[in-house]
């Protein structure tokens, strides 16, 4: 049977306890879809991997290395998702990072979420959590492995039938979701929150900002409160799993789909789902 | 040879990477002093421990258990360093904590650290680091495993005569060291920085708040800036391996060290070392 783990090329789910990414989070992580025996928006993904980790001043392994073993992982699986972390590696007790880090990497494969299908069509139920997001800009952005925040905000709510919880910081502004982006819809343009104090810079939010002016639609980074949500044409969320979701309910207020930008959304979704057969990056 | 690492009460240092602790960061860490054979503090550092692992929902393991492999780690150890890590243990892909969590626990013991025997007497340097700590009270005052910020911070500076840094919250509040609580003098009271959105409470800063009155000294939790650190009659750091240090030069400034507490300081450094055989908790 094929490996699902992969640790610095070696099938094993087993990682040293020294590793920095158990000890501090010392590290970084990509969620990747899987179609139909490769991974979606790879380079999307390894240049934010890349980028995360000369911010954190971790050497990233070369794209063609990460791809060859993304691949190999994602080989033969109809639909799956890649989890690929890149720690700072070994290092002696202490925060000191070391001069010279090797880091490590570790790739895995999961089965597919079973979300119901009629979210992507009929929307979510989206709810406010009360965990806030702390404020830093050295890590604004980053998909780095310090992630209590959210564990914190997902614990906050277990019914099935919301998808989704927002997250404020600490000055009541809507970051996101707990693992997604948020895009409003508001008089023909959209609008999605700054992300220059916390958050994450999402993959598919990314595809958002880029692929919306070939529709002919502004979208601006704004800083966004609670009232803006609700007084909102409509919103949806994006992830690099569940593509898009139009929100149908937020709290406890019906919201309308009929003003989203449907055909953005449908490419975005294309995109987001396109298995990545080419180049390296 | 004795193990150095125990994982669920086996001796291994390899652990599942679907473990939490890697993940996300969800869990918590102590670092105890080992002297003659046995951990210090061990009443302070578990019931730390155990109140952060209530505040985030882990189950903690009972003390007796915790302490009988603490133990068997530091039998024979004349000085050494014990860190205890609680995670929550496996979960499936997703930052949602399951519902019947097992935690996993992670005892390693480490070489005791080598700095400078001169540090306890004559005092250390101590720089200012430029990268933030987020605020969430959430989290704050919490050991828990999210630590990319203290990585940062301790990564801003390699001369080794610089023993520690400070780090502030992004409204310019002192919170403390790296890896290190602070105190100052001032008029025959001492100050500490409230810990209400950040920072670590730690079992030596607990030390000081309870014995200090013992030597008629006052300790006030306060909201403390630059300004009152460079103003101050004196200022030293604690945690659980250094004990306590002077500080005798912050940034450029050599500080005075005459008018630090030094009969408090010689009580919690002796209460900070020594070996605990008594009672589980």
């Amino acid at each position: 049977m094929a490996p699902d783990t992969l640790i610095d090329g070696v099938a094993t789910d087993r990682l040293a306890v020294a590793d920095r990414g158990l000890q501090y989070g010392d590290g970084l992580f990509e969620t990747l879809a899987v179609q139909d025996g490769a991974p979606c928006l790879w380079r999307e993904h390894y240049h934010r991997l890349a980028r995360g980790a000369e911010r954190l001043g971790i050497p990233c392994p070369p794209p063609e290395l990460l791809l060859r073993e993304s691949r190999q992982l994602a080989d033969g699986a109809s639909a799956a998702v890649l989890k690929i972390i890149l720690t700072r590696g070994h290092g002696g007790r202490g925060y000191r990072p070391p001069e010279d880090p090797r880091p490590t990497r570790i790739l895995r494969r999961h089965p597919w979420p079973d979300h119901p299908r009629t979210w992507e069509k009929q929307g979510v139920a989206v709810t406010f959590c009360r965990t806030p997001l702390g404020e830093n800009p050295r890590l604004a952005g980053l998909k780095h492995l310090n992630r209590l925040e959210q564990v914190l905000a997902r614990s906050e709510w277990r019914d099935r039938e919301i998808a989704e919880g927002l997250m404020q910081d600490g000055r009541g502004r809507i970051i996101g979701g707990t693992l997604s982006n948020l895009f409003l819809a508001r008089a023909g343009c959209l609008l999605t929150p700054r992300l220059d104090t916390c958050g994450i810079a999402g993959t598919v939010r990314g595809l958002v900002l880029r692929l919306a002016a070939g529709f002919g639609i502004q979208v601006l980074e704004r800083n966004l409160g609670r009232a803006d949500l609700t007084g909102a044409d409509g919103l949806f969320l994006t992830n690099a799993l569940i593509g898009v979701w139009p929100v149908r309910r937020l709290g406890t207020r019906e919201m309308n789909l009929d003003h989203l930008p449907w055909e953005l959304i449908t490419a975005v979704r294309r995109a987001a789902r396109t298995p990545d057969r080419g180049r390296n990056t």
